[in-house]
């Protein structure tokens, strides 16, 4: 039987040894073997650091942005490929997409997330500045930089496709290289999914490196700069965690693992209401997609004492429908675990919950199978357990990791709360009630000890994403059990993978640093309006003092006339004078900025195309009739775009009057043409 | 000798037996005994997380900052008192000042910063809302909520009063009760400190303890929402670290530890410009204060190699001047270190520096101490080590924890680069030119190994904080040897001590958890405008639809007119129709704000006093001479303030063209007078 190969050092590398069995889950057959054997750990770690990195930090973020959808649309291609492979590990069509697809899913919002939230550059600005000194020449502002290491990513069995992209996606766009462990129960899917990778070409050398099999004495290896990310079982998690090289250096090491989630009926959601409707399909879904072998699925229904009977009855009628079996067939709706381990697993786990419980369906000893062989494949039945006693402790504490749930009844709102947090920490919780006050509480109640919390109802339910799903938007990760760690969040998951530095320097050198204009630092003035130059031709500090032009009474009034702004604050001079903030009639926000749009505009064609907003705008100081202003704008962050020919620019913009002081500050937002050369 | 009594439950504990001796830096004289015999550490932790957090739960962010301020208001006026407690942990009056007055500066910032970039209310609102749906009905958005457990704050010798402050002030505001531990050897100052905040009765009942002597088996007792922040030695910190407890709960274990920070000479800065003498100034600056017992002190100074001579000879004319002996005497530049203990640590690292350099600088069998007793007291003259090979191990990998620095020659600036990162993780480098482009270099090289830097010059040196000053402001801490953790950083370090979660539900119901509202969510239209409500009166949600407003030809030709503003995308059809976004002449932007104003404002005086701002504006649709703009304007976010008699309403407003199209988007600020009553 083949064995699989590694992907290290820019080479596929195929064991020294034979390896150990990786097998089909549904029939026991040998897929493949599987071994580490012959790769040097050390210099798989070298090779991501001195090839890897250096050659990711050739690409601003909006190139890897562009990469990371190339590969998406690469991997789409070919994703009818990877579902067949993805029976082998047990998983049904629809498993399949949810893996698949769900993964492709995160490559493609990374790579949006990117584009459209991250700077075109190397260097993250995290925060504003910070004003340091009263004089203005000492100020501070934090950068975010690339980890000059390697993210070591060791995956979960049951997310072979989305669990190393998660990982990769947020790695890659941060500039640092992946290490992709998978685990070996379906390595043969990752392993095709690198393969496909690979094949696109994409992909800077030594930006992604897959070790197919053990780590060996890879974590002996890390630096500070070096990461790792782990999802798994809490007991595989703690002993990485406590490695002693990973302790002294500092490893950051995010550890997403056992979770026993929660989710709550509201008490107003009676039998026939759409949320109960709602609840229960959501819970027999959890049980049964991916076999239940979801680190997100339900553990714990936890419902109003008097509608326990209820819950129990409306789940077993639709446990009823689903079909164990071949996962190929599409009339099966729930495939096979991943292996006989996880089967035992999961009955060592059940045989525990049940000294708190009773089986209220599924039988794990008699149970139909559609297609396939019931002992040689790695089957189970959905399992329901009833427990009467909330306060047990085994259901908040034993994650059955298949089609396993327990429904427990609760009194009162803080019970509900207080037995959500039994969990001691978990990924994700739902709520499915109509009462947003019911919701607010036990949101709040139990957020936490939760990364995720869902508010289910009828006004969401079409469009809702559901409990299992984590989204590469949100973080997914919590505290205590689930290990502590955050992934993803958006741009939060790729700032994991970069250092946070605070910078101290005058406002010249910090402009310099994070390629920003701060305000303080020289303007450079040039004959030309830096309206007309474009984008390859603007700089960071390009800036144009206007001439002064006197706000008068008769403007004010003509404008509050004109727009119909009558606020008596422009127009009635006692009345604005008994106002607290002002002397006497002032002039509108909206007549400052519109004037001074007037004395900054170039107006004939050019580079400036449109402008698309304004941002972090302050009235500083009133206008009062008879004041003269000066405007000054100066380019202050330049993005050109990958994928058009024109670019963002960000001015400046300093509305001053006749003593000097800041009548008004903010940014102007415009979309300027590219031409000429583009900036570097 | 009276033994160092504990603030645990509420209430003074003394000791149940005789504890070990605390004694005088200076003369070795017994100062007390301390011990944490009898107190019961699970109790601790009980009392914080069951008293002290509901405690802090009932207070607003801004509530909590108020009553840092008082507090830092109440210990400034005992400062006094500590300055002359610390002479006993051989701190001069200088050094007393910037432990106890940075300490204390550290409460006001927190205070500052809590009142303007934290809301009034109990959940923090963490990034924008994540649309996840087409239709709008499921969406996202991150809260953070205060973890419910309780900060162990595990404090170094050598800032007894700013090392404690720095933790509990950004624990307090996350509304998590903080359990001080002091180091013994200056125990007597933290004892004395905690004293004072008792005393002031500001502090809600629980929220702050004090543990003086062992943590005993306090750590046995933590969960998952417990958190400890360790500064210290990194051996004692990967000892804690490694706690089988720590790593079941996946406590938050912050580690702030060793670090060989270097200084940086920039090639340029030769002798005679300010940048060499500035350098000179700030390493001597830096071994001496607190007798070099900073963990940001610099450890390495590197120079350029045809400098070196020149640095030392310089060095070497500033240390003469430095006079050490009795901390209490003004004429004393240097103090003894905090105990005889400390001293012999330094030897000991010394004489491993020099087996890779010279000691060209101090003997520390030889030297002057004025006005104590040399064998007594824990004194030591400042001494300079120079390196001739910068890549022998022992200068980037040995901290001699006192006044001791070691010079080192770089040749090319990737070498400078290459030894600043030998430090393999350290809280604070600096480096001191006048050349931008090497200070980018070095800065944006070295970043990823510090969690500060600092770029010295003539533009900031007279304002600049200096190389060895955390600030508030900024984040403390750095990765790899430094430990890996972060602490302050604005309100980085409060949400540090909050878990974020992240929340997917309808707009309704996310309006209901965050308390801003969500657009999408129902809006609550009244009989009076909105603006005609106090403060008291205002909800979230209560919204205004104004009449429409025909925009004409004529009106924007007139704007142009009248405001100066004649770009040719509104005054030349042609042209307008050539530009990629417009089929032809549009008008302003600031048009349309300036209409939509004159829209949606109640002209005679109420309780909306001034309009201060304008966030997030995005123009998204042209708007054509012709169309018809309405106005929708819903309160998004409403802030009562605690000391003011008014408060600032943030407005959601949409202006829509005839066929329902958002023409633009934005967030408008205004200040409204309380009256009425306050709302909950």
């Amino acid at each position: 039987m083949a064995a699989l190969r590694s992907y290290v050092n820019g080479d596929w590398h195929v064991p020294a040894d034979d390896g150990v069995p990786l097998r089909d889950a549904v029939t026991g057959a040998e897929i493949a073997r599987i071994s580490t054997a012959g790769i040097d750990m050390a210099g798989v770690l070298d090779y991501g650091r001195s090839t890897g990195g250096p050659a990711l930090a050739e690409l601003t973020f909006h190139q890897r942005a562009a990469l990371l959808k190339a590969l998406a649309s690469h991997l789409r291609e070919h994703r009818e490929e990877l579902y067949g492979l993805a029976h082998r590990a047990g998983a049904t069509l629809g498993d399949a997409k949810f893996d698949i697809d769900g993964g492709i899913g995160v490559l493609f919002s990374y790579s949006s997330k990117g584009r459209r939230e991250l700077p075109n550059s190397t260097v993250y600005v995290d925060g504003p500045v910070e004003p340091l000194s009263k004089g203005g020449t000492f100020v501070a502002q934090h950068v975010c930089t690339p980890l000059q290491g390697v993210a070591v990513q060791i995956n979960a069995f049951n997310f072979p496709v989305w669990g190393p992209l998660e990982k990769f996606a947020p790695a890659f766009l941060a500039g640092v290289p992946s290490v992709i462990k998978p685990a070996s129960q379906s390595a043969h899917l990752t392993h095709r999914l690198v393969e496909l990778m690979v094949e696109s070409g994409l992909l800077p050398a030594g930006s992604l490196q897959l070790i197919c099999g053990s780590t060996g004495d890879l974590l002996d290896h890390l630096t500070d700069q070096d990461q790792v990310a782990f999802t798994g079982s809490a007991a595989t998690g703690r002993k990485l965690r406590s490695h002693p090289v990973v302790n002294a250096q500092s490893v950051r090491f995010n550890v997403e693992a056992d979770s026993l989630n929660c989710s709550i009926l509201g008490p107003d959601a009676e039998p026939g209401t759409p949320e109960f409707d709602l609840f229960v399909k959501q819970l027999v879904t959890e049980m049964t997609v991916k076999a239940g072998q979801k680190c997100t699925a339900i553990r714990r229904a936890l419902v109003p004492a008097a509608q326990i009977d209820a819950v129990v009855a409306a789940a077993k009628e639709r446990l009823n429908k689903v079909v164990v079996g071949d996962p190929a067939d599409p009339d099966v709706r729930m495939g096979a675990l991943a292996g006989l381990e996880q089967r035992e697993e999961v009955l060592r786990s059940l045989k525990s919950l049940l000294e708190a419980g009773e089986l209220v369906y599924g039988d794990p000893d008699h149970f139909e199978v559609t297609g396939a062989d019931a002992v040689a494949g790695a089957f189970l039945p959905p399992l329901l357990v009833r427990c009467t006693d909330p306060d047990r402790p085994e259901p908040h504490e034993v994650e059955a990791f298949g089609p396993v749930s327990t429904v427990l009844p609760y009194e009162t709102t803080e019970q509900a709360i207080a037995l959500a947090r039994r969990g001691a920490g978990s990924l994700a919780g739902s709520v499915v009630t109509a009462d947003p006050e019911f919701a607010r509480q036990v949101v709040l109640g139990a957020a936490s000890r939760h990364g995720r919390l869902l508010v289910l109802n009828r006004d969401n339910a079409a469009e809702s994403t559901g409990h299992g799903s984590p989204m590469p938007q949100l973080v997914h990760g919590g505290p205590g059990r689930a290990g502590g760690g955050e992934e993803m969040g958006g741009i939060r998951g790729v700032l994991h993978h970069m250092q946070r530095t605070a910078v101290q320097a005058d406002p010249g050198v910090l402009t310099a640093v994070t390629g920003q204009w701060v305000a303080g630092a020289e303007r450079r003035s040039s004959e030309v309006h830096p309206f007309r130059k474009h984008l390859g031709e603007l700089r960071v500090g390009h800036s144009v003092v206007t001439a002064p032009r006197v706000v008068t009474l008769d403007d004010v009034e003509h404008f509050a006339e004109f727009t119909g702004d009558t606020f008596y604050a422009h127009t009635d001079e006692d009345a604005a004078a008994a106002n607290p903030f002002f002397e006497g009639r002032v002039a509108h926000g909206y007549l400052v900025v519109s004037f001074a749009a007037g004395l900054f505009v170039d107006p004939a064609p050019g580079p400036v195309l449109a402008n698309y907003g304004l941002e972090n705008l302050r009235f500083l100081t009133p206008t009062y009739p008879g004041d003269e202003i000066t405007v000054t704008i100066t380019a202050k962050q330049i993005i050109p775009r990958v994928d058009a020919e024109h670019g963002e620019v960000r001015w400046d913009v300093d509305v001053t009057n006749q003593d000097g002081a800041s009548v008004a500050k903010y940014d102007v937002l415009t979309l300027v043409a590219k031409g000429g050369e583009e900036q570097a």
